[in-house]
């Protein structure tokens, strides 16, 4: 009887110890339009791990254009949903920084966390995950003590701050501060659509580090047309009310399936419609861009 | 009796491994001026992991300009107070390399570490977190091994290993090697100062990013004459003999307190001096740097 | 007897705990030529995380230009031996994503693992850290969930998520799928040789923050016809048929032996010839680059 009391009571000893053991290590991912080339990043790092030492501490991209809420939304949109549920999410680009735009923690329907500014950032993500709770930073609380006479560096002390602290579970969500209504500032976009049978869109982003062109076209567009993989596309990319590119281009797999310079349309990584030149930079050659200036028409 | 002994001996299990399980990851931060598009910071983190793989490896900036020791001082300064106290900064911008100059690690009285050749590197924070002790690394027991051949990369090789030896606990400081005397190499710098209504400082580094101009001119000197957010000061920079700027500005709590376009003064993060264009970037626009050479005043 | 029966257990299990709370963290180092701009770098990383919490993520460098695959073979050469043995390195520069490439782990004889398209990526590791054993992923196992519809990252949804489970040991190494001939694909290159009382090599990469020439030219070569630190060497350094650089420069061991402005040859951290300018930067004077139409003779 006693014998079997004390393998009971070893046995739940082993199974609580093993489980703050191995208890997950909450993931904090930073992105931001500061560089790499200056203190600012490592600043926000410290402060989090002062928080607490078990975080585990990653970057989305410090390289956002300067004040492109735009490129931070979009960034958000094109990542956040491969990293696990409960992940949170610090995204400080920040042009208003210190005036009346508000603070903001969002989660998502798929259990993501993003603390930025209220800014346009959450534009995307709040459209293709979904808004769970919108919660307000009570900067009374969730903010780095002995910060308060710095008024330019929120990333600092208040998101980084804020987001360590609801990672590591010494907050809980709700101990962010006063919940707000289910919605978000928006930035106005043109969203892709079919008529008959010419489907329209813009241009988000270009895929930087090789120079193609990536549309908001998704896959089930291009199915609700039946284009398929071996098919010529008729392919019209305007800025403003200026044709930059006319052109009957093939839509393939992949760049391999077609000769090294010349151009060609593929499904990118997110599955949306993507205009590229094999081995060479299509954005370059026909001086693009990307934004809300930049519109895309294709059909066959 | 003998199961209130086995539940003493069963909480000091508990205790023991709990502690164990959740003892601090510590922190090792990087900095350098190697850049990221070759392996050599890969190197050094293979190396620190090679020690130990517990270690929570970090970075402040590897792109100090080649061989900018001033700044390197900076970025320090910049940041290491944010970070939590025992945590081990390894600071590698070494343009005498494998000459005489000594390789040492910096206790400050905040109890952080810093690893480095002593070449100016260690200016500011020497100054503002105060020296509590100063070791020279002994390079018989603190050097990787096998790498006696190689004259140029301490960075890996002694730099690296011996912070993450001291970060993991493998090594106590006064391991590091013999104590010096409490003092470090110092690059010289006008430092900040009231002249009857007129401060005089110098600017030490841009907000590269932004362009905006930063100053070590503290938020405690404009109190001392009185200037709050809301006045209008006159502002004079100098390159040398020369003046570069020279105008009536606002000083304001942040960015948003002007219209786009327009030149401002404010304090910035570290709760300095600082002058920019609202939405602009003021060091382009003006044609200014940093370093010694660099100059402000100010007054009402 | 039952006392020492429970201490028994008491001591199997602290054993145990300990061991499970402190093992080690496994490390997964990512390579590529996506840049630091978009989110395709943290994309991979959240795939890892998301597969094993526990896991150390790294970087080697994602700044390999775009599509250079043997600059990709000489980075992982550069580092992987500075990583302890059971690192997992992911490596995607992949330009011919889609195609019939096959995707490989490579184990050396050192016990670092190679994750990557077998697109010459392996030539050089394979050579100096020898091949243990390659197989080719099984992508109808390792290969992401609901990743079947993109062509195009491989990155993210074979080779991330392959290598997390590698790393967090998910799967054996013998779970990858089925082995291949212990050979990988190889890019030629010119070898040091030593012809008489000359040296021949190539230059394979620039040491690129500082513009320094590296060369394939190890120091057992420069011993073996006695040239040691002090002795003044003619270099020649050729594209394809042209003479780039003829002139007479001292062997020294490093920068500060020679004042500033000179050129100077030296051993680099991987002990092999290398040629600088004192506080300069010889490739940029010169006009120099690296790959394989840079050759180098030297001799006395």
């Amino acid at each position: 009887m006693r014998t079997s009391y004390h393998s009971f009571l070893l046995g739940v000893i082993v199974v609580l110890i093993c489980s703050c053991a191995q208890k997950k290590r909450p993931a904090l991912v930073f992105q931001s339009d500061f560089g790499l080339k200056d203190g600012a990043v490592s600043a926000m790092k410290g402060v989090a791990l002062g928080v607490s030492p078990d975080l585990g501490l990653y970057d989305l991209t410090h390289e956002i254009p300067a004040y492109n809420i735009w490129e931070a939304a979009y960034r958000l949109e094109q990542t956040a949903n491969y990293w696990p549920s409960g992940t949170v999410f610090v995204s400080v680009v920040d042009p208003g920084v210190g005036t009346s735009r508000k603070s903001v923690v969002m989660r998502s329907r798929s259990g993501h966390y993003f603390v930025t500014p209220d800014n346009g950032t959450l534009t995307l993500v709040a459209r293709s995950l979904g808004i769970s709770e919108v919660r307000e930073i009570d900067e009374a609380i969730n903010r780095r003590q002995q910060s308060g006479q710095s008024y330019t560096f929120h990333g600092r002390d208040v998101y980084a701050y804020t987001g360590a602290r609801l990672a590591a579970g010494i907050i809980r969500f709700d101990e962010v501060g006063k919940r707000l209504p289910d919605s978000v500032i928006s930035i106005p976009f043109q969203p892709a659509i079919k008529n008959a049978d010419t489907l329209s869109g813009m241009i988000p982003v270009l895929d930087v580090q090789y120079g193609n062109i990536w549309t908001n076209i998704p896959d089930s567009l291009l199915n609700a047309i039946s284009i398929h993989p071996g098919d010529s596309l008729l392919v019209r990319i305007f800025h403003h009310d200026s044709t930059v590119f006319h052109q009957r281009i093939p839509f393939v797999h992949t760049f391999g399936d077609v000769p090294e310079g010349q151009p060609m349309a593929y499904l990118n990584s997110l599955l949306q419609f993507s205009v590229a030149i094999n081995m060479g930079n299509f954005a370059a050659h026909y001086r693009m861009q990307s934004g809300p200036g930049w519109n895309v028409k294709l059909s066959r």
